[in-house]
């Protein structure tokens, strides 16, 4: 069996996340059991909920043990399989973890699931038509559930759920705005992702900057927000919404470090008749395959063509993930793993 | 016609209401036209939403006039009519404002409404049959939707939202948990409105110790909150709030008086995958007859009997209302006027 290069957690952020929370090893692969598939990963994903789980803080996920492999979402190749469901050459997604192969069992209800590349690349199973995509699916679909020609609104907007939920908005009619950090996200944003406006949060970077930003983007004002970040944007999204709207909370990236982020003026959910959701998309799987399946049409007719950033080498990930906290990315985050 | 004692909002409050803020004058009642109907008040509500419109703030209702009679819900009876509809004798409610008299157009839809003394009294229309007792209503069924056996808490406990608010509840099959201030309103709470626990938020004046005194009341956690008070409290009970938990929001009395009060830990939203949602009940009309239908069933079987704090006269309304806004009342607020 192949040696298998693996990136532990070795210990936990105080405040910022740092490079030598890590640690790379290398072991052996175990001998595969009755009903287990061996994979080789091609893609390991990274996403802003993993900051979230080093934490040893109660959440919604148990923490990432120490000293175990950091969990995350690959796609790739079975190498091996004694499992009848499974064969050698099968595209796979699955959560296999930051290392270059893992022992899954065949038979655990959604740890692995085959995937056709016919017309979606592999890479894009663990973006547009993956978890990312369900989840701006679920907030925009079921949370937000805008009418056509309502404006909807959503932060990290060329990342992988931003993008995919601007594609999902403008199919069902909505204007979409998009908050993103520099001239170039914006720019592509704009001519590529379909938004019919976005602002640069580096340009706005106080609530009241970014809230008169919002209104001139949102001249009709905002009826759902998708958001990716809490802090200020979301202190200023409260102030430009309107009447009944609905706010989707998925992410709240800016205080993953620690530092508590208060919503300033939380009676203006009262004062508009808001309503704010959380949600974890890994509960709702009952929606996945409607999800997956409108995903997977919007990338083949053309709607969803996303930007992927992709690192390097398995050494390359923990560098990756910091700059993807700090919004260096540009796209989807992977790391390339042959 | 007879004279009109009126209460006018004189001047906006700068930061905490005061009584120099009204003004006590006397007018001439007009000679009723064709279709209008001139009602004698006997009893004027007072509610917490009256000193967010003192405010010139954009809000959900359009400020008070500044120099106009202030508004407020009214019960009396029909002293003169024009209208074929009404006539003397009958008992109604309406928003007749803070005077002795009023005069309404029989045909505005929703102005006045007559109302059966039988088994319900007068005064209770504005109260646990009334707009406090709908609102409960629909935070609770419409919101929180509580199953049988969760855990429900509602701030401001024995007011006329508190006390209907526990009677729905425990019709629902829930354990309820009041906040109210001061021993003698929580041990009313206990022995007379039927609520499992009440704290005593002087007792329990910060974050810490309200969320330890949570923790006590409610071992299963909080499934679901009706926050009427906003502020401190609701940042407690976010912390003991259990997954997939349901928060109405439906008043923020803290912060009335223009200082901001933020939401210290808005990522529990997330983490917990919460849904807060404000709302109007005046904007959800089509639930009133089936609440009131319920409200009044409980207050007839002896379920719901809420305590009226009574100011005796007009004179005495902004008083009143000010002590209202410190929680100085003891049960639903009015004024008698006759």
């Amino acid at each position: 069996m192949p040696r298998n290069p693996q990136i532990l957690l070795d210990n936990r952020p105080q405040g910022e996340a740092v490079a030598s929370n890590f640690r790379l090893v290398e072991t052996d692969t175990p001998a595969l059991a009755d009903g287990q598939v061996l994979v080789r990963h091609h893609f390991l994903s990274l996403d802003p909920y993993m900051r979230g789980r080093m934490n040893d803080a109660k959440s919604y996920a148990a923490p990432q043990p120490l000293g175990e492999v950091m969990q995350g979402g690959t796609v790739g190749v079975v190498e091996q399989s004694r499992h009848p469901r499974f064969q050698s050459g099968d595209q796979v997604v699955g959560m296999g973890g930051w290392q270059h192969y893992s022992v899954v069992d065949g038979n655990a209800p959604g740890m692995l699931r085959k995937v056709d590349t016919t017309h979606v690349p592999l890479s894009y199973y663990l973006g547009a038509v993956g978890m990312p995509g369900v989840t701006a699916w679920y907030g925009l679909d079921r949370i937000i559930a805008p009418k056509s020609g309502e404006t909807v609104v959503v932060s990290a907007a060329t990342g992988a759920v931003g993008s995919a939920f601007a594609a999902l908005a403008k199919a069902r009619g909505c204007r979409v705005v998009g908050i993103a950090g520099g001239p170039e996200k914006c720019a592509y944003a704009l001519e590529e992702l379909g938004f019919d406006a976005c602002i640069d949060y580096r340009l706005h970077a106080d609530v009241k900057s970014m809230a008169a930003a919002l209104k001139e983007a949102c001249p009709d004002g905002i009826d759902g927000y998708f958001d990716n970040v809490g802090g200020y944007i979301l202190d200023a999204v409260l102030l430009r919404m309107n009447a009944f709207g609905r706010i989707a909370l998925c992410g709240m990236i800016a205080g993953y470090d620690g530092q508590p982020l208060p919503m300033t003026h939380p009676a203006l959910i009262l004062v508009n008749r808001l309503k704010l959701q959380g949600f974890i998309v890994s509960e709702h799987m009952e929606h996945w395959p409607a999800a997956l399946a409108e995903l997977s049409g919007l990338v083949q007719q053309g709607q969803l063509h996303p930007r992927e950033s992709v690192a390097q080498g398995l050494a390359a990930a923990p560098e990756a993930f910091l700059g993807l906290l700090k919004g260096k990315n540009f796209g989807k985050q992977l790391v390339k793993l042959m």
